[in-house]
């Protein structure tokens, strides 16, 4: 065998689990079709914030005045911006490519075929290794309505580089995708309408809080729930309405985000035996698939679409090859919605703790319970903390949390949860003061 | 008896105590001579953290156009921020005020002397409790230096309430209150020099992170290290440097936070036989004094200068009288500095750890390895994480941050500590992608 590992795919789960396993003194290659970094970086978590960053300072210049900081007219200048995401692409590229040369990480550029356990092909060349792991990630959902290959029904990837901003947008799907980029262009004063299929956005927030959610948003972003596109003609979205009727909304630029699927075409899987379908590689708690010493992580896997579970599962699969128990879990993976405001959860919500046969009590308190958060946000600053515990243990099942900046905040939950704290022993640990965060500590005490 | 609880002073000790002990049931009565909210609410963070929030307004206006983001002239208007900061107050004061009544916490205003074990005077009245839990704070202290007592030498107090911006500011001690106000100042225009005397700015603070926090503000703050104030001249502060030599440097407006003292004096103390000196009044882990049945929080104490200090007492002098084993723990508190950029940390330091014994292993991270930091603050966005643990043992010891909003982020920390994870357990905890806070994450990686 020429290498102890090859991993196809550096996104985040791919190029992550290289590093770690040439620290670990592994022989690695790395195969990429595209640029280091995947979707994450290229056309997804990276860009997305690079542009949200540029969206609050506009928000934030706007709202300056009632902090006391004058300015003169504030515009948002679209260029810049993208010329601004484009060299933070650049430069965290370079960053990986050099991370890669230091650890000696092999790089490849090339589309791989997976000949079966310990062989991939590249261009012809066949490449050994005692592992395999396929890290090949997602793409895009395109679903087939009428009108949905018009060039101005663009996916993520495509609205990334828009040019000129809309005067209005349509996303259709309000998951978090939809929601983020519904609140960067509504902010720069888009009009935005999101048609959702389900009752409610973003599946996995607290139901009362998704509604919160919305109402603080409701003067900039239109949510249609419970609708169906029918077809795009031209610049109308046509719908079904909740209760059957059929609708039309009208606009320049249409996101399409219903959902992602796994990448698993080209790679000659189905001369392979390996064990998939169009929901992804199947894989064990050990990112093991059915063919011996191959393994598969991140999106490719259909378990959990998070550029942070990639990683962790790559973390699993390197642990599993070194002898290391490890087991990818997925009660304890935080996650954010980078909208203004931002939405960020940990753990079971309300709604998934009761399925789960939990006897369940939980406690809300609004974020402006912070002095922080009031100084920072005005005495209408929108927000809310919602502890879940078991009524019977006094486990903590989960947090959830919109407002502010709780996506950098959420993470500190992963760690209670992880830790199988009671709220009692959660009441013992100590948060600094004044901070957003404190809230969480507050929510604890209201049991 | 009247009351379960007689507790002197409305901080965040107090207040919180009041409100929580109300909560189990018990009879409350909370004396204040001032202000509901203490110092933190009415003279400290709050205040503080409001002005600094107009100030990161203004230079988030100011840096906006590298993200696209055009404003025409920022100014800075002291009335506004000062008329907001002071509205932050009024609410939360109102807040605490609503907090009581709802609870019915029975609140007095007036100054109370304490005539021993479960008697407490207040004009005249004598009030009767099973407990009692002096909260009283502390005061900044001014040294006998000459030339301290002109009106343009303020401390902490009254610099909150400066109606017109100076040109230059002289601060007299880098503590955190010192180094907050400089970054105030400083980020709008004013000439600031910190004049120390110690070798280094916040004792708590990693010392080579304190050197690089310097070193990102140099810009804007001009420090002076192990120098002596000796005189304030009329408008010049006139101090010996390191080599002995006599220097001066010319201020509109000196700021003097060189330290707090302990709320002492009017309570009659003497009178007792309370166990106290001037570094504040004697408790066990349990905040019991040596006075049977009465109990010291906060500041008073000496024993941390932290508001989420003094409410953690507040919370075990409660579960002390109610009969539940509860030991105030100062090795998980982590602690904030609201500069731009901000300072955080929980757990021991470096230098803090060697002492105490550890065979320690380090590891220190740039901030520009998240991808979100480097979209928000640019390719020069100063910023670290130092993560410290036991060799040995692979126990956790401590986190130290400085950059972006790490004020937020370091509570996570304390959870962590709380429950003893070695770093091979915290490598198991999934934090969401992206985010500044995954730095800490990548840290315990490095080992």
């Amino acid at each position: 065998m020429n290498y102890d590992i090859i991993i196809i795919g550096a996104g985040p789960g791919g190029y992550e689990m290289a590093e770690r396993a040439a620290h670990h003194g592994k022989k690695v290659l790395l195969i990429e079709k595209s640029h280091l970094g995947g979707v994450c970086l290229n056309h997804g978590c990276i860009p997305t914030k690079t542009l949200l960053n540029s969206a609050k300072h506009y928000v934030h210049a706007k709202e300056a005045p009632e902090f006391g900081v004058t300015t003169g007219e504030v515009k948002f200048d679209l260029g810049v911006a993208m010329g601004w995401k484009q060299e933070v692409i650049e430069t965290l590229r370079g960053g990986i490519a050099g991370l890669m040369k230091k650890n000696k990480v092999e790089v490849l550029t090339g589309e791989a075929k997976l000949l079966g356990s310990g062989k991939v092909e590249v261009d012809g060349a066949v490449y050994e290794g005692a592992n395999v792991v396929i890290a090949t990630g997602g793409s895009p959902f395109v679903p087939p309505i009428p009108g949905a290959d018009q060039s101005h029904v663009m996916t993520s990837k495509e609205i990334l580089n828009v040019e000129t901003m809309p005067e209005s947008l349509v996303v259709i799907g309000g998951g978090v995708i939809g929601i983020e980029f519904a609140s960067f262009f509504s902010s720069l004063g888009v009009k935005v309408e999101v048609i959702e299929m389900l009752d409610e956005i973003i599946p996995f927030m607290d139901g009362g809080q998704a509604k919160r959610f919305r109402a603080a948003v409701k003067k900039k972003i239109g949510f249609n729930l419970g609708c169906r596109v029918t077809a795009i003609d031209g610049h109308d979205v046509k719908y079904t309405d909740k209760k059957g009727e059929e609708k039309s909304i009208h606009a320049d630029l249409v996101l399409m985000s219903v959902g992602r699927a796994p990448n698993l075409a080209g790679m000659g899987l189905e001369e392979t035996r390996l064990d998939f379908d169009r929901s992804g590689i199947k894989t064990d708690d050990q990112q093991r698939t059915n063919l011996p010493n191959v393994y598969a992580i991140g999106d490719v896997t259909g378990k959990s679409q998070l550029a942070h579970s990639a990683t962790r599962m790559g973390e699993v699969a390197l642990n599993t090859i070194l002898g290391k128990k490890d087991t990818f879990r997925t009660n304890a993976i935080p996650w954010a919605v980078y909208s203004m405001p931002e939405i960020a959860g940990c753990g079971m919500t309300e709604e998934q703790a009761k399925e789960a046969g939990h006897k369940v009590e939980s406690a809300s308190l609004p974020l402006l319970m912070s002095g922080r958060f009031l100084a920072e946000n005005g005495k209408k600053g929108p927000g809310q903390v919602k502890v879940i515990k078991d009524a019977d243990t006094d486990v903590l099942l989960g947090v959830h949390m919109f407002g502010g900046i709780c996506s950098e905040i959420i993470w500190g939950v992963a760690a209670m949860i992880e830790s199988e704290l009671r709220v009692q022993d959660v009441q013992e640990i100590v948060f600094p003061h004044p901070t957003v965060g404190e809230v969480i500590r507050s929510a604890m005490f209201s049991f």
